[in-house]
């Protein structure tokens, strides 16, 4: 029978699809190859093709040249900007601004070869540095409500560069998805006086069918609910609010269980492409009871069809129990 | 500079990113080529392969025979079965309930070959007549909220089938993209003591810019925060709230205004992937001055990646002012 579930955090509802219960051997999907990068941008002496380095970590070389091993760039062709004023304006029942913001890329290894699953662990640690970093010097900017940081890998996930980034985008609204969160979060709290991810953190634990693995400070799990075969949250065991509070070794676990988790998906799906977005409380915020900050993780197995689109449901043909064992069962990658 | 647009019905925010603005030609994208019907289950003599038909508009032969111009069947991999109790059960935080509900598939044609843009206009109506016809008796069943006719069509849209097919999802809850338009154009009537629809209607009749066509009933505009290149929205001229309300002049005016749109996105994008839903309100409710339903189109030419995941933010590289005027000029089709 299928079966409806429901997002204890946002309300939504999605359909798992149990009937037509899918292995990772069912799905057809692109398998990421790297090809190679002739002339790409974001390679070492090719830093002339990319808008001037904002930050770098390097072993050698001055900015802008090669001896970098993490390196942030502007986005050549950027979404949102950040010089001019909003200027909002009506017209009629319309509203628009100025397309206010930045828009970053990490650039996180100077391999072009080499996906963020197949980084040393130390490297995937700089990138989770890289971002605070980048968070920190954006928060200044008291325009910028919101902060997403993500990554597109493979091309069926959005990636027009082959070259392992993430992205930042900085924007002066909080977006719906992050309201929804936060509502959904805050409505909890003040019923039961405890934060939901804090509670779904001591239930998962307990029942255990839905976790993939689990450290000192973090648990990855398939999440009760979810949307996608093969999502995976991983949610710090301790409550914050704001990812920018990680300390130095949380930072440096939350590397290891990254990198393990997009192992076991490159084992279990055979290198599908993926993406990641971080869910953190609002930047200029201070630090929330409430709400606590998270990685999503999601192959893309499936495709968005009109049924999603039109309704803002998902029917989910990968039980999360299922998934969870199959990733489980797939070792440390 | 890019542009923030919102959208007054929903108050989603989108980028309209027109410093990148595309033309038609710079998408790479998937030309929907029918490949043909080797033991298609949508085919006439393979009847068998589908689970008996609900409805069927045919010129000779019995129930579950050749002779049919169109036949809805229950889809023979539903998402959701009529059968059953909802059986609400809760799990600590979670929550769950069987997945009551229908799925159904409308078969537009008898030949596999013959694309919904390709049939004549008498048949695209019968679409229409059969998508009434469903409502009207899915309607019965109390336990119904919301029925949801969607179309995809082309592998890169979510199609799995080649042959032409549309699609309804009958649901035991009111999804959420509904309740945001219910919300935001109930809120904009309490305060205006208008239809945002039917205002929308009057201003883009006014301006011009965004108009695709307007034919003695409806109108077909890109619309001003549209979330991908390319959308298109068609809307009644008069006030309806329900679909199912649509009189017979007007539903052949929707026949030619549907088929007239598809002909263009096909001139135009050369034969694109795309997905259709139609937004009406919900079907046990009665009439509501403050709700208009109408079709969305959109064709697939990029792809949802990381934020538009992580945020509920859309960008779109297409200012719907150019999308419109290139559809404008595409002739008659």
């Amino acid at each position: 029978m299928p079966e409806f579930r429901k997002d204890p955090i946002t309300g939504r509802w999605v359909i798992i699809a149990t009937d037509r219960a899918r292995r990772p051997s069912d799905f057809s999907r692109e398998q990421v190859v790297i090809r190679g990068g002739r002339s790409c941008p974001l390679c070492p002496g090719n830093e002339q093709k990319t808008p001037p380095e904002i930050l770098a970590y390097r072993q050698s070389g001055g900015a802008n040249e090669p001896g970098w091993t993490l390196r942030v760039v502007p986005n050549k062709f950027p979404a949102l900007r950040v010089e001019g004023d909003f200027n909002r304006q009506g017209e009629g029942v319309y509203d628009r601004m100025n397309g206010i913001g930045a828009h970053e890329v990490i650039i996180e290894t100077p391999d072009h070869q080499t996906t963020l699953a197949d980084l040393p662990e130390k490297r995937v640690e700089d990138v989770f540095w890289a971002f605070r970093d980048r968070i920190l010097d954006l928060k200044k900017d008291r325009r910028m409500q919101y902060l997403l940081i993500f990554k597109n890998h493979g091309e069926s996930a959005g990636a027009t560069l082959e070259h392992s980034h993430s992205q930042l985008i900085a924007l002066p609204i909080v977006p719906r998805r992050l309201q929804e969160e936060l509502e959904g979060s805050r409505r909890y709290f003040e019923f039961k006086e405890r934060c939901l991810y804090c509670d779904i953190v001591r239930q998962e634990m307990e029942t255990g069918a839905r976790v993939v693995l689990e450290t000192q400070s973090f648990l990855a799990l398939c999440p009760f609910a979810a949307r996608f075969p093969f999502e995976i949250w991983i949610l710090p065991r301790r409550h914050h609010s704001h990812f920018e509070e990680t300390d130095p070794p949380s930072m440096a676990n939350l590397a290891w269980v990254l990198r393990v988790i997009l192992r076991k998906l490159d084992r279990v799906l055979e290198k599908p492409a993926y993406n990641f977005i971080i869910h953190t409380a609002p930047v200029q915020e201070s630090p929330k009871e409430f709400y606590h900050w998270h990685i999503e993780v999601a192959p893309r197995l499936t495709r968005i069809a009109g049924f999603e689109w039109g309704t803002g449901f998902y029917i989910n043909p990968t039980p999360p129990e299922e998934a969870a064992r199959f990733l489980r069962e797939a070792g440390l990658g």
